[in-house]
C-alpha cells in the first residue's frame, strides 16, 4: 500500500498518514414517565479493553457497511423498538482515545461517530442475548464508563436538552394522551426543576397550537381533574421548518 | 495485525472490519457585503483523484493529530485570518464516497469529518503558495465540486442559515458598527429574499436587546439618514444559553 511504511508510529514522521478502524457508539435515551427517571442505554463490555466496564452501545464499521448501518445493526442486536430513528451526534477523534492505540499495541487509531435517538420505554424491549449486560440505566446512577463515552454521553445529553427547547421530541416519548402536568413533568425531569414555571411553561405551550385538546378528563391523585392533550401533528407541520422555541 | 488479513476487499466476509483513512473538510463562509454575495472557500485539486476540480479544503489526518489539528492545519495553509473557530458539522462515511476507495485501489475507506466556520471577508486574506487556485466561489455560481463536496457543502449551508435563526453569528461578519439595514440584508443574503419584511425583522431584532444604538446617523444612497448599531455582547450574554430566535 503505498505510502504505508513498517515503522513503528513511536518513531513516525510528522507527515505519515494514520490509520483508522472506525467505531459507531450510540447514545439511546429513554424516560421513565412512571418514576420521572431519565434513562440511557448501556451495555456491559465482555471484551478488552474494559472488561466488564459500563459502555454505549456501539461496533466496528465493517467493509461495504455504511455508518448508519452499522449503528442500526448493533442497536438491532440489544433492543427491539418500532421507528428507531438515529441521529448523528459528533465524531470524537483525537489520540489517545483508546488503549488500543497504544504504540506497542496494533498501532491503528480508533475513531467514534456517535448517534443519538430518544425511544419510548413502553415501546423498547431490550434484548439480553449472548451480552454479560445490558441496562436502562437513570442518568443520575451513571457507573463508570468505559473509554471516553462519559463524554460522548454528555454531548448526547446537552442534545437531548437543545432538542426538547426546540423540537416536539417529547411527544416521542410520551403516551399519546397526556396532561399539561405530565408534559411539563416530562421537562422537568430532563431539563431539571427550575427550567420554567409551570403557568409560563403551559401559556407558551399552548400558544404555539399544536396540542389538541381531546375534551377527556382525567383525574391524577388529588386536585381537580385534568384534560387529556394529544400532539397534532397536523398543525405542527406548518411550523417544522420554522424557527421556534417550546419553552 | 490481528484481525487484519491479506484478503482483497473484494471477497470479503461480512465480518471483517474496514479500514479507513480519515480526512476533514471545512466548509468557509464568508459574505461579500459589499455586493451582497455569500461566498464558500475553494480550493483547486493538484492532485489525483479529480485532478483540476475545486473542493473545500481538507486534508488527512496524521498520525498522532487530533481531527481539529488537522482542519486547523489545512486551513493556515490556505488563509490568514484572526479568530478562526471551526465547528464540527457531519461525518460523512458511507462506503464508495472516494474514488480511491475502488476493490482494485489501495482497500481502504476514506472518512470526511466536516467543519464549519464563517469569517469577516475584510479579514480573511487568501495564500495563494503552492496552490492551483483558491478562490471565494459565490454560491450562486458553484463550479462542479470534487468527491461528495457538493453534499457537505450544502449541510455547511443548512447550517449556516440555522445559525443565523438563534446566534449572532451574523456579526461576526458585518464590521463593528452597521445599520439595520446592512444587518437585513446580510440575512437577505444567506436566507434569500423573502425571509421576513423589514420592519418585522427591524422590531424583533430590538427587542431582543443585544443592539445598541451609537447615536451616530450615515447616508446610504437616497432615504433619510440610518443609525448606526453595535453589537453588544455583554447584553448578549445572559442570552447566550437560552433558547431564543432572531427572526
Amino acid at each position: 500500500m503505498p505510502g504505508r511504511h513498517s515503522r513503528k508510529p513511536s518513531d513516525s514522521t510528522p507527515h505519515q498518514l494514520a490509520d483508522f478502524k472506525v467505531g459507531v457508539d450510540n447514545v439511546i435515551f429513554s424516560v421513565d414517565t412512571e418514576q420521572n427517571r431519565l434513562l440511557v442505554l448501556l451495555v456491559m463490555r465482555d471484551n478488552d479493553p474494559y472488561l466488564g466496564y459500563w459502555s454505549l452501545p456501539g461496533t466496528l464499521v465493517r467493509q461495504g457497511e455504511s455508518l448508519e448501518d452499522a449503528a442500526y445493526r448493533v442497536l438491532s442486536e440489544k433492543i427491539r423498538v418500532n421507528n428507531l430513528y438515529l441521529e448523528q451526534l459528533y465524531t470524537f477523534g483525537g489520540p489517545q482515545r483508546d488503549p488500543r492505540e497504544a504504540p506497542n499495541r496494533y498501532g491503528v487509531r480508533y475513531l467514534s461517530v456517535s448517534y443519538f435517538a430518544l425511544v419510548r420505554l413502553a415501546d423498547a424491549e431490550l434484548i439480553a442475548d449472548g451480552v454479560s449486560g445490558i441496562a436502562w440505566y437513570p442518568m443520575n446512577q451513571l457507573p463508570d464508563l468505559a473509554f471516553d463515552h462519559q463524554e460522548i454521553l454528555q454531548y448526547g445529553y446537552r442534545r437531548l436538552r437543545n432538542k426538547l427547547e426546540y423540537s416536539p421530541i417529547a411527544f416521542e416519548v410520551l403516551p399519546e394522551l397526556f396532561t399539561l402536568g405530565d408534559l411539563y413533568q416530562l421537562y422537568t425531569t430532563v431539563l431539571g426543576e427550575n427550567f420554567s414555571d409551570y403557568s409560563n411553561f403551559r401559556s407558551r405551550l399552548l400558544k404555539l397550537g399544536f396540542l389538541a385538546d381531546t375534551g377527556i378528563k382525567v383525574s391524577r391523585g388529588a386536585g381537580r381533574p385534568a384534560s387529556l392533550y394529544r400532539f397534532d401533528a397536523d398543525a405542527f407541520a406548518p411550523l417544522k421548518d420554522k424557527p421556534l422555541v417550546f419553552i
